[in-house]
Formats: structure tokens, C-alpha cells, sequence
């Protein structure tokens, strides 16, 4: 019993979450349960209950304002707390929709039966979002129910559309609401670094993605009779994209490199420090004989701090069994440049476009077709919010926190900046094998529980600080 | 009265044909609504029915020996005549099966019920090569139905898997039957080079046909976290195929154009000669907006005396709507190379393995696998059975024959050469718009009729010659 006081006194919220430890995991459970899958139609009626679900989770929790903002695809949950005078206000950012589960037959588990194996708890948004998002909620809770007040204000906006291009949260933050006053946002989507290993992420790369389409004939056409005269779009596509990039991986794109900021000396130095076992990463993770990419560069600015080319389908002609020896009419392929601090999307939407049709063989019409972009975002680590974050972070992990990139995309983060001039706080506690997007999706148990407890040291932080 | 029979003494095969032209026509359409269709499995019965209606039609022509050839695949077609000692012995090729009528919503009448619109009969089959086999058919039965003989002995041999591959005829021939003692091969399954113009086809063009495969790591990655690193086997395959050939056509295979015999300064000159608006062809007939291949050839020398390398269709990642942010595990392109005389499929085929490894990109495996070859062919103008046919052909349509080749490939031409050793003389009465493997395919009846003269007179002039 002494020992047990002993701790209460030094850390209230980690025994509030030891004490409430099984509410909270069938709170998840529950969540974890609705199949909210944004990218199928069936599934409306599910996605919109995942938002009710939220919805009412928070205002059990004593937030106030709580509402569903509709507009013209799945609502926004939001709710506040601003009762802090004088102290910082933060953008809570999650989301409650979940990505398709196929292929079902690879599943352990069915994915919305959660099922906890070992450390790890099994189901379709354990990690990607619900239980990283449920931290935030559960952090704030804390501090309501136990304490009866926050020490900073709070603003959750969650959303539905996360897997399917953030459509509705984009335009509403671009409609600047006068209501959202943050100084910063928190986004709970990212993960550590290793298990254990305190992570702040401090920069995503941007996105380009399109397609390239390329037509010859008017009509497919018989390579016997037509062959040496007939011009080849699938010939073309290839032309086309070794033309924008060279066999090393090096981007041929005239001014595409131009505004790329390389990472500072401090930061590469970090990244050098960081526990990381190349080969391993090669052939496990990765899975590949070899790792490619432009020569003179680690696998950290590879992946982090240079842009990519990639091409990611392709069609055209016959691809049944057997043979058929047409020269196809047109060819199509998706293709999508990732892009880091200071690239700009339109602009090198524009370059791409320009050095498609000038790479374009004769013969054939070649176009290349944005379906959408996001812009790469990169924070100071010096910034007072980030750096409480780490301060907050180190404390409860009780290592030093590392600052790292990711080489995806969270569009939203782009957006905060853009529209609301805020940066992002990407505190995330998943973990690289959390299988997101993939069959088996888990949350290790522990890394929730941290988390809460991160986030909750993060408050307090922010709390005792003069920030705006 | 006195004017039919100056022509029925002048042409008495003529007039049997205007004659029994109904009735002929009558049996093209009742060999027409045989749904033969080949490639697939649900109208085997059909092919078939096919097999049977050409065996009895022969039988009731008057020749001897009619026999379904069993083997693995689809019937043979045998039936011989040979009363004319001392004369030339032809073999008679054709086949009875047809490609799928697919897209049916685009024909105009259905496919098997055999219409006949202007001068023209439409039906799969129709010219490729229903239509075309019955000249051969009803140019023996006149002779034997009208004069009790022919001047030649000849030897049907009629294939029911032309459109799938040909494998029982192929056995069949490489097995040197001694029953076949044919000088010559007669395949009645090739096109006037313009109408009314009479036209020897006297080389064809060899294939390799096969699958690319290349394959990167072990499973699908995520663009976003390991763009930069990972090897992208489209890419790869873009890599691959541009190494093998370059922006202007020229195929980089080493040792792959050693073996070309380039056409003689003869042909070359009667090519020139040959009617031909390259404008209109690249407008109507290709439908492109430039003809490109190799620089320094001709239309002619592109198409029918060079070599090429094509790529027929692509697969791999992600091709549906929208976006996905796939790196794919593995793509696929179907690729083949046309061959001319006196290159060797599989010399060509190795040396094309070889160059795809060499081409290969780091961080990748990429194998082609051959799915099909054959050997191209070309026979001498000044051969005894096509220097006739030439004279023949000249005879009936009133105009010079001229010498032709064809980009395509008819692999029986290449396995009667190789195992037989004996030439084949193309001499096909369709015309370069007859939709062959298109909707709306047809036959122009006058060509119909006029085919069956020119075989008459073929027959003649050979049996009034010493040949072997």
C-alpha cells in the first residue's frame, strides 16, 4: 500500500489509467468494432456511428461544444474546453475511419472482432486511427474527471474521410473558422521510431499523384501487319519515365530539385545516431536483394528528405494468358512524385506535365493528369510547441527523444500550416510492424497507455509554459 | 446463245462457277454459321461440325481418301486425288476454325448468321479463312465435277486450331508423314495488296512471343515510406524495354541483326513500283498522326523486311480508380519480336533472355519466358510453282501480279519448309479491309469467284509444265 501511494503521489494520471484500464480497453474495443470503412458506400451508416461513438465518448469525458459538423461527405467530430485563460490552445487531430480490411482470408482475427494476443490488441484501426486517437481523448478525460479542469484549452477535430482524401476536414480548415484559435496542432497517426524509443516526427513529404496517359493509333492494331511504322504507347510510357528518371534514381525533371532544402547538419548527424540496422531493414522489412536510390545519399534522406518519382500501375493491351500481338491504342500508368520542404505541388505538377509531353516519343499524344497533391511539411524542432513535446516525451519514456521524418504524406499537417498557420505536432505511439493499410493491423497495449500518459505530461507542460 | 458459248470455250471454268454460284454461295454460308470458334472450350463441338461439313463437301466433290485425322487438339482435314502421274503434287492448306466474334455489340449483322451486304459477305470466317478455303475446295471440285479429272494431283490438308496456336497440324507435319509428297504448299489465306490487283505474298515474317516478368520485394510497399529505396519493377521493365530498343526504333539485342538478308535491289524496286499513298495509309488504315520505326527504311522495308520488337501489354500495381500509393511486388509485359529471314526463333529468343538480364536494373529479378515461336520465311519469285502462279494469277485478273511480303506470321509456311522442304506459295484473295479478328469481318464475293478461276488456272498451267 505504501508503495502504491508513493506512486499515486508522483504521477496521478498513470494510476487513473491503471485504475480505469479495463473501461478504457472496452471503450477501444467498441470503437474498434465498427467497421467505419470510408472507401465503401455500404458502410456509411457505420462510418457516421463511429462519429456518434466519438462524439459521445467526449462529452462523457466533460468536453464541452461537443457536435457533429456536417457538410458534404462524413462529418467533423468536434468539441472543446477553453476554460484555461492565458494558456495555449491545441488542435486535437485524429480520425475514425478505417481502411478496407481485404484480403479477409489473411486475417487472424476477423478485423472488427478485436481480439488481444500477447502485448498486442488485433482489429481494422487498432493503430491507424482509433487507438492512437482514442489517446488524446482518454489524456484529456484525465484531466477532467480526476482534476476537474485542463492545463491548456483543447479543440478536438476528428474526421471521417482520412482514407479517402480528407475532402470535407480540407475545405473546412480552408474556410479558416473563426472558432479554431490553436497555436499548434497535435496529430496522433505517426509512430516510434523502435518500440520503447520516444519519436517525434518533424517532417512528411508532400504528394503528386496523377496519371499519364499516352494514345497512338486510333485503333489498336495487328503487330504482324503493323509493326516498324505503328507507334507503341506502352513503348512511350516507357520512354517517357526513364526520360524523367535515370537508372540511379536520379530525378531528370528540369527545376523539379530546385527548392529541395537539405536537411541541416544537425539533423543528419541525429539521424546517424539513430538505432538502425541496415541490412536487417533490407531484408526483413523492406524485403528486396538490394536497396536502390540516388547515389551519395543515406537511406534516412532517401526516404525523408528527397523527393521520389515512382510509378505505381500501369495497364495497357492484352494481359491475359497466353499471347495476343496487339499494339494497343493507349496506355495508362499512376504516377506520383513525393515531395519535401520547399517543393510546391502545383509547381511540380507543372514541371512533371512539361517534361512529360516534351519526353513524349513521336507519334503519340502524351498527358500527364493530377488527381491530387499535398504539400510537404517540415517543422523547427526549436519551435517551442515541438520542443515541449520531446521534453514531455523523454520524461515519460525516460529516454531521450528522437526527432525523425517520415517519408509519407499527412496531407492535414499541410494544411494546418497552410490555412490556419500552425504547426504540427506529430506524436504518434504506433509501431513500424503495426501492419497499417495490411491484414493483422495491432496497437501494442503498452505504447496506449504511454501514450495517454505522453500526452497528459505533454498538457502539463504546456501548462506551465508562456506560449501563445 | 452463241456469245455463252464462245466464253464456255474459251472458260469453261467460269461458266461452271456462274453456273453453280448459288449453290456455292449457299454452302460458304451454311460453312459460315458453324460457330468454329477455337479458342473457346464451349464450342468444341462446333469446330467440330466444321471439320465434318469440309470433309463431306470434299467427298462430294469428287476426292478421294477424305479422312478426320484425330490427334490431341482439334481434326485434321485430309483428302487427296492423285490420278495424274508424272504431274505436281500440291498440298492444299487451309483451316476451318475462327477467332471469337467479341465486341458483338459492334457488328452490324451477327457474326454467324452470314449476310450478304453490297458485294460483300459478312461473318467471322468469312475472308480468315472459311471463304478462302472453299476456293481451293470448289477450284478442285470443278475440274473434278466437270471434266472427271484434274491436271494435277493434289492433297487437302485443313487445320482446326490455326487461331490457337496450331499445335496438331504442327506434330502432324513434323512427324514427315510419308503420305505427303507434295512439291508445293498452296495457302489460300492472304490478302490482295489493292483490289483487282493480283498478288503473290512471297515472305513472311518469323515471331517469338513471350512474358517479361520482373519481380522486386517480397510484397507490395508503401510509396510513401520506402520511395527512395525500394525497387520498382515497372520501372524496371520501363529500363529493360528502352535498353532494348531506342527512342528511334532500332533494336539494341546484340547479335540480333546479324542474321537479316536485306531484300534484293530487284524486290526493292518492285515495292517501289507498288500503288501506295503513305498519307492515306497513315491517316485511314494505321490512324496516327505520324508512322515512326527506323530511320532510312521504307513503309515496305519497316513492315515486311525488318525486324521488330513490340510490347502487346502491361501489368502490375494498382490500375483502378482514384489513387493507391502502391510499390508493386512484380509486373508483367507481354512482348515479341518479329523475325525475318535469316534469323532463327531460338537464337532470338536467347539472345533477347540475355539482353533482358543485362538490362535488368539493380534490386531486381526479370526473366523473359517464350510462350511461342516460328520461323519466317521467304521463297525465291523465280521458283517454278510461284513463277506459275504468278502467270496464272496475271491470266485471270488481266494485270501484272506483283511480289509482296507480309509483316505477319503464318508458321505453317516456316514448319512445311522446315519439315517438308518445300516452298509455299501465298496466294489469298482478300483485301486489307476485310475486319479479319475485328467485328463487321467480310469477304468480297467477286474475289470469291475470282479466286476460284485463278486456282483453276494455277492447276492448268502446273499441269502443262515438267515440274516435280
Amino acid at each position: 500500500m505504501r508503495a502504491s501511494s508513493f506512486i499515486l503521489a508522483l504521477n496521478r494520471e498513470v494510476t487513473y489509467f491503471e485504475r480505469n484500464r479495463e473501461r478504457i480497453l472496452q471503450e477501444l474495443i467498441e470503437f474498434l468494432r465498427i467497421p467505419s470503412i470510408s472507401t465503401l458506400p455500404e458502410h456509411q451508416g457505420d462510418v457516421r456511428r463511429a462519429a456518434e461513438f466519438a462524439a459521445a465518448n467526449l462529452k462523457a469525458a466533460g468536453l464541452e461544444n461537443v457536435e457533429l459538423i456536417e457538410g458534404r461527405g462524413n462529418p467533423l467530430v468536434y468539441a472543446d474546453w477553453l476554460k484555461a485563460p492565458g494558456k495555449p490552445v491545441l488542435l486535437l487531430y485524429g480520425h475514425y475511419d478505417v481502411q478496407p480490411p481485404d484480403p479477409l482470408e489473411e486475417w487472424k482475427s476477423p478485423p472488427f472482432e478485436p481480439e488481444i494476443r500477447g502485448g498486442d490488441i488485433f482489429a481494422r484501426g487498432a493503430s491507424d486511427d482509433k487507438g492512437q486517437t482514442l489517446i488524446l481523448m482518454k489524456a484529456v478525460e484525465y484531466f477532467l474527471q480526476e482534476r476537474g479542469e485542463l492545463p491548456v484549452n483543447v479543440q478536438f477535430l476528428l474526421e471521417g474521410e482520412e482514407e479517402v482524401g480528407g475532402e470535407h476536414i480540407a475545405g473546412y480548415v480552408a474556410s479558416k473558422p473563426p472558432r479554431l484559435k490553436a497555436g499548434a496542432a497535435v496529430i496522433c497517426d505517426t509512430e516510434l521510431f523502435a518500440p520503447g524509443l520516444p519519436t517525434l516526427c518533424v517532417g512528411l513529404r508532400g504528394i503528386v499523384y496523377g496519371e499519364l496517359i499516352v494514345e497512338g493509333a486510333s485503333h489498336d492494331l495487328h503487330s504482324g501487319v503493323y509493326g516498324g511504322v505503328a507507334p507503341n504507347p506502352i513503348m512511350a510510357i516507357a520512354e517517357i519515365l526513364t526520360a524523367l528518371k535515370d537508372r540511379d534514381g536520379r530525378i531528370l525533371i528540369p527545376g523539379f530539385l530546385d527548392r529541395v532544402r537539405p536537411p541541416s547538419p544537425k539533423e543528419l548527424e541525429a539521424w546517424s545516431r539513430l538505432p538502425f540496422d541496415e541490412e536487417e531493414y533490407k531484408r526483413k522489412e523492406v524485403g528486396v536483394t538490394e536497396l536502390v536510390g540516388e547515389p551519395g545519399y543515406s537511406v534516412f534522406e532517401r526516404t525523408w528528405a528527397r523527393p521520389t518519382l515512382e510509378v505505381h500501375g500501369i495497364r495497357g493491351g492484352f494481359t491475359g494468358e497466353g499471347a495476343k500481338t496487339v499494339i494497343p491504342a493507349k496506355a495508362l500508368a499512376k504516377i506520383s512524385m513525393r515531395l519535401v520542404a520547399d517543393q510546391e505541388p502545383d509547381e511540380a505538377a507543372a514541371q512533371l506535365a512539361e517534361a512529360v509531353r516534351k519526353a513524349a516519343p513521336k507519334g503519340v499524344r502524351a498527358e500527364f493528369r493530377v488527381i491530387h497533391g499535398a504539400a510537404p511539411s517540415l517543422v523547427d524542432p526549436e519551435n517551442p510547441f515541438i520542443a515541449a513535446a520531446a521534453e514531455a516525451l523523454t520524461e515519460t519514456f525516460g529516454r531521450e527523444t528522437v526527432f525523425i521524418r517520415s517519408g509519407g504524406s499527412i496531407p492535414i499537417a499541410g494544411l494546418f500550416d497552410k490555412h490556419l498557420g500552425i504547426p504540427s505536432v506529430l506524436m504518434g505511439f504506433g509501431l513500424p510492424d503495426d501492419n497499417l493499410h495490411a491484414p493483422n493491423e495491432k496497437f501494442h497495449l503498452p505504447n496506449l497507455f504511454k501514450g495517454m500518459e505522453a500526452v497528459a505530461a505533454y498538457f502539463e507542460r504546456l501548462g506551465r509554459e508562456a506560449l501563445p
